[in-house]
């Protein structure tokens, strides 16, 4: 039905187009950081995406820093960068558009642009005539191809458009196509449609222009994945999408289960071999990085997609679980979950020894006992996905049978003082073990977790120098059951770094400052081991 | 495009079914009492469903209990209750089956009959003969029919059954159709299906056998709505569905899309008039019985369903909203909304000025103020979008010229100990003044925020006695430029219910107890506003 190879490196038949950077985080509710921004696009490169836009350079400073940070930092391995923008200006030359212009500076081999194809919109949104709006794009397409760049057009409110005026939406696509775009793109952006009428539209207006054809769906109506897989059965060869749907109001077109119906039901190979397989992990880990709880009952990786309620079924899902799923769910990543409960299962977790270059050498109580401690500590709250570091010293314990660290907690303290005067005193002590020499130590800092992180390396940095080298770079909090108010439990996240990579740990507690705690000890004792520095005490 | 009137009394020609309460009951988190199933039944006649699926009466007493007390206390004035189960047992009598009698006891004028259609699992789940199989559905119809009982007939994973052998798929379909069931429903059991292979099924199995079809599709490919809107382009004329896509898995189609596709999209009532503008109301109050958070991004009824944070839009939104959304909201009870954010010029303060009930009159110099406050604001960490609550009562201090509380704080200290035996103590003490009165309060709780939100009741509630009605049902930190580590600033949103609504502020500080404290100085002022108290500190 498939065949293995994948697409071809290089192959530009069929688009996977992702826009979680540009149109997803109109989401309400998402504020990424540049930071944010080029995490979730090395992760949406190690998907296989072929294209991310990543936002609008020039529309806002933390853009354009993006480009130039994702260009200088991030060795693409599957997907090309793309730069989102207008058109020029009426009445202006594209190369005096300082818009346009800052589509060119950011570097992007690839430039979508942003057209009006709905001839009320021009009027009333743009307030421009019919034929400018015309001469706007044929001019910034052949300009940006002048300059070298691939370009996507697209056709804003396209379907709306082509609803009351055929014939100028059609006219809007050949302009574009015959200035040099790519990819004619037609969005639905209102999101009121349905696959039918997208079907029918996509399949006339490849006939009449000739053009080739991409789609832009949003989840208005709940079938956007649908509209994008109905405007594909009609001819469009490029899919506008992004991670778990996010977008503005509803959603988008959903990354996920748009490339898993093109994969695993229309046997269409859009993505590179094996990256089926990490779309369950992906999905969970842009999550984290947007700070939306993963979805439980989303298509394909949502951790209840392939749980089944025991009862009736179960004796013949053990005879042949296939009758009762419409897919194998570990070619997404994800498992059935009556079977093998929870994501850790035994072939994961030796797959991740050995990314870690930890033999299990196929010890399966060793393996039984690792996936035990990893449901537990999970349904206690902790996330070892998004959380490396804390999972390999989990790991590293159980192999060696005994938790060692380079320092043991006695107990700690901190206190968050508002003043009249609105300032905070923020103030921490810790009591600590290390080489057998006990050591107390109080320090200051902007707020407890601070305080505590401060009053930990004044302490500790005499005995292990190393400690200097060390930063925490990101510091993420999630309250889990987020119905209970503040008495709820914590999650803690942090990010350090030491130079030469960073490292992960997570902590979980009944407050935000014991779960910092936790994820800080993580932090340093992961840090120390990286450093070579062997750990004296004994938990 | 629509008729006025709606479906007539007793119009039988297309039927909208729900099936919240036997297969909605099947997701996972969802545990409902016979009273949870009574509160949903009422809400789903209310809305003007046709059909409620209640249970399996017999299989379980809490069902058997439902339709007793479901006939005995609803006086349904839309929806005809019907009783699940299924088919005779292979080898026994319809009339000696107790599963089927206890169809009949049900009382339930209207039975669905589940019935396998499927080769495979007639042979291995059910262990019995193809032929027998077809008698078992021939003879329960019969004997139900008999007993002068409307029957509608369940075929499991008919669409994969019809893929491995479609003769005995058709033979099932002819089988209960000739028996005397008035509708076959063809089940996407489980949920891999698109709606291209459902329409040419349906269509093709309508003209093979003949029979009144039906469709009930499963969200496993994201394709739920499509799929039923897509067997309903091929013929098909009774839709089963669950209220918000409850489901097992990842769902069901979900009633709300669906039915209001057919409205809206198609022009066909299949509701009564009046009900669709209670759609969104309905939706969250059937979410509060189950007992889940209402999907803020559902489509129609999300509170984020026709929210536009994009600012370049919002003047146009200005001259015409129907330029930016597919319906209008108020056609399913919903509202557009505005979110305020750095993006947001002056259209979109006066827009949601409108939306609070305060009337900016156009102010110009005003709401440049607004404008201007706001921006300063998201510049330093605030975000208004998710905050409404916060965002009114900076709107009102800018219109009032001044800011005023209910209470004033002069200090405040939180003060977290981790003990050696790994126990927390956290403590609070605030300092205020309310009606100029200073009020020194100390509390304990289970984390720093908990002991202050407790401090501050502990203060303030023999003066405002109004605040026991309001709790912090949820509560969210977000670290910002989450690249500096702990030393970064820490933004908290928090949402507090009074019974009647909610409200969400917002708080930003160098660290997380501050700004937590930021919030809850907002929630409450808010929340004793909403309660009809004026404030009497000036800050």
């Amino acid at each position: 039905m498939t065949d293995a190879s994948g697409p071809a490196q290089g192959d530009d038949s069929f688009h996977v187009f992702d826009t979680t950077l540009r149109d997803g985080a109109q989401r309400e509710g998402i504020n990424l950081t540049v930071a944010d921004k080029l995490k979730i696009a090395r992760h949406l490169d190690d998907f296989g995406v072929g294209f991310i836009e990543g936002g609008w350079p020039g529309a806002n400073p933390r853009d354009t820093e993006f480009f130039q940070r994702a260009r200088a930092e991030i060795d693409f391995r599957h997907a090309r960068l793309v730069a989102f923008g207008a058109t020029r200006k009426a009445g202006v030359r594209a190369e005096d558009d300082p818009q346009v212009q800052a589509l060119l500076d950011s570097g992007a081999p690839v430039v979508t642009l942003v057209a009006k194809s709905h001839d009320r919109h021009v009027e009333l949104a743009l307030r421009t005539s019919l034929d400018e709006n015309l001469a706007m794009i044929r001019d910034t397409v052949a300009h940006l191809r002048a300059e070298g760049r691939r370009v996507f057009l697209d056709c804003e409110h396209f379907f709306d458009g082509y609803r009351a005026n055929p014939g100028y939406a059609k006219q809007v696509v050949r302009t574009a196509y015959e200035a040099g775009a790519d990819v004619v793109v037609l969005c639905d952006t209102n999101g009121g449609m349905l696959p039918a009428q997208i079907q029918a539209v996509v399949a006339t207006v490849l006939a009449d222009t000739g053009a080739r054809l991409g789609i832009h769906a949003q989840d208005d109506t709940g079938c956007a994945v649908a509209n994008t897989l109905a405007a594909v059965d009609a001819g469009a060869t490029h899919v506008q999408c992004t991670a778990n749907g996010y977008g503005e109001r509803v959603g988008n077109a959903n990354l996920f289960p748009v490339t898993a119906a093109l994969e695993l039901k229309y046997g269409r190979r859009v993505l590179p071999p094996g990256a089926l397989a990490e779309m369950t992990r992906i999905s969970h880990a842009i999550a984290e990085v947007v700070n939306l709880t993963p979805s439980t009952h989303q298509p394909y990786v949502g951790v209840s997609a392939f749980a089944h309620k025991a009862g009736l079924h179960a004796s013949a899902i053990k005879v042949d679980p296939d009758l009762y799923q419409h897919i194998d769910p570990e070619l997404v990543g994800n498992t059935m979950r009556m079977l093998v409960s929870d994501m850790a299962g035994r072939a994961s977790i030796e797959l991740k020894g050995k990314e870690l270059g930890i033999d299990l050498g196929g010890d399966r109580d060793l393996i039984a006992r690792v996936v035990d401690r990893v449901k537990e500590r999970e349904l206690a709250g902790y996330t070892y996905e998004a959380a490396d570091a804390s999972f390999e010293l989990l790991l590293r314990a159980e192999v060696d049978g005994r938790a060692r660290r380079h320092f043991r907690t006695e107990s700690w303290r901190a206190i968050v003082e508002d003043r009249p005067d609105g300032t905070h005193a923020n103030e921490a002590t810790v009591k600590l073990w290390a080489k057998g020499e006990r050591i107390v130590a109080t320090a200051e800092g902007n707020g407890p977790v601070n305080a505590l992180d401060r009053a930990l390396r004044v302490g500790l940095e005499r005995i292990y120098p190393q400690l200097a080298g060390m930063e925490l770079v990101d510091y993420k909090v999630r309250i889990l059951e987020g119905r209970h108010g503040t008495g709820s439990t914590t999650r803690v996240l942090v990010t350090t770094e030491d130079g030469e990579g960073e490292w992960s740990t997570v902590g979980v507690a009944d407050n935000v400052i014991a779960a910092s705690w936790q994820a800080l000890e993580d932090a340093y004792t992961y840090g120390l081991l990286r450093a070579g520095v062997e750990p004296a005490e004994e938990l």
